[in-house]
């Protein structure tokens, strides 16, 4: 199969039409077969304040009551997702929008955790390549919103970074797989105040240096160590960085590729 | 291709969780090709008043401004396709959900109308079948939300019979098609006030005799004409009845059978 770039788009471009007008025709203009895995946190969360559903978050993950689950599943698979669909059929890129049950392409379960009750939030068992593939075949980009089920049907909310890892390391073994990570910053920094101190690239030996220096950011840690651990499942390379230069990203000559 | 059945559930059945666990169960075990259409206007309804939204309904089709149509974008594509994916799924039933936008399956365009303004409702101009077939041949029940966009990316809210009986007589030159329209009423009924009054057959001489002795109910002549214009362009037969009773409708042994 031609390449395949799995990007997932932070909720910031989401927010603002501007910004995701950029971000979609530059996506339409990549060539090869694409997945855009996206959230839509800020409307969710603008949505139940409106409903008056309070709402909570814990270590950045939204604690998932039924009333929640709703309105994260009408936003993400509803909305947004729906309307990416229609301003990418509209810029010639033919795109279907599905969520992780669909045709059961995750399988997840619902969070154990010892001390929190995350409620009705997914954490992921399996992809199942085969409708991708079929899709992608057919030409189609795929839109893909972070709501999951469990085998006995219950819808999960689940985290969009984590679905895009966990598709990219699945597909790998199908096409030579690049996974992007999109949003408001430039990349990764060596000076978390200086948004000029991107790193271009970052390899296994240059991490552990910098991580030994502490001139890492504490916070960049968890996505670095995924994204090699991506790699290290076959994905060739991830990149980091800004979502208004997504071309530059792809191109290297923006953000940070890690490989 | 195996026979293809395309079934419109309406939204008296999406709203009762026991009545909708009953239609699955049953729409699941039917063998053969399946679409199901649905809509979910008492639950978008009941969002629209919860935000404060004012409804307006013309001529039973929904007045859709801009909250209204994510209103109902949300809803329909979002929350209740969703639903019904997950639980088909579990009842190992393996299901897509998506709308009429997806891939363009639908091409529509923004109602015109001399004297009313309907705001983002549309009407269908073509129905395209590749994603269709190429679904159905994974052996995936297509499970379809009334949403679809026009050519510039706009979103459109879509009456669901309509997208039936458009995805019906498309279908029909690929597959021995049946249309079945699902819903709270028994068939066309010979006396309104007579649920046991079923018409079990009704033919283009039956129909014609029977609306000029006036012995059908008025609200039934365009469900009718409809079904009949659906039949001349190639549908093998139309269903109407008891979504409680699918198996039966399927089967002739409930409702009205045209054809």
């Amino acid at each position: 199969m031609e390449p395949l770039y799995i990007i997932k788009v932070g909720g910031s471009i989401i927010d603002d039409a501007s910004n995701l007008k950029t971000f979609l025709a530059a996506f339409a203009r990549i060539q090869g077969k694409k997945i855009l895995v996206h959230g839509g946190g800020k409307i969710a969360t603008k949505l139940a304040a409106d409903l008056s559903i309070p709402q909570q978050m814990v270590d950045g993950r939204r604690i998932t009551d039924q009333e929640t689950l709703k309105v994260v599943t009408m936003v993400y698979a509803g909305w947004i997702n729906k309307q990416l669909v229609a301003q990418l059929n509209a810029l010639a890129s033919p795109s279907i929008g599905i969520c992780g049950a669909d045709a059961s392409i995750i399988i997840a379960h619902k969070r154990k955790h010892p001390n929190i009750d995350f409620g009705f939030v997914g954490d992921v068992d399996q992809v199942q390549t085969d409708l991708l593939l079929s899709l992608l075949q057919n030409n189609l980009n795929i839109i893909i919103a972070p709501i999951t089920q469990d085998e006995s049907g219950q819808l999960l909310n689940t985290n969009a970074d984590t679905i895009a890892q966990e598709i990219a390391k699945a597909m790998s073994k199908h096409a030579a797989t690049t996974l992007v990570y999109s949003f408001e910053k430039k990349g990764v920094l060596k000076d978390v105040n200086d948004e000029h101190s991107v790193i271009p690239t970052i390899d296994q030996a240059l991490y552990q240096q910098l991580k030994e220096q502490h001139s890492i950011f504490a916070g960049m840690i968890p996505k670095l160590d995924n994204a090699f651990a991506a790699i290290s499942s076959g994905v060739s390379k991830v990149i980091i960085g800004d979502a208004m230069e997504l071309s530059e990203l792809i191109n290297g000559k923006s953000g940070t590729t890690i490989s």
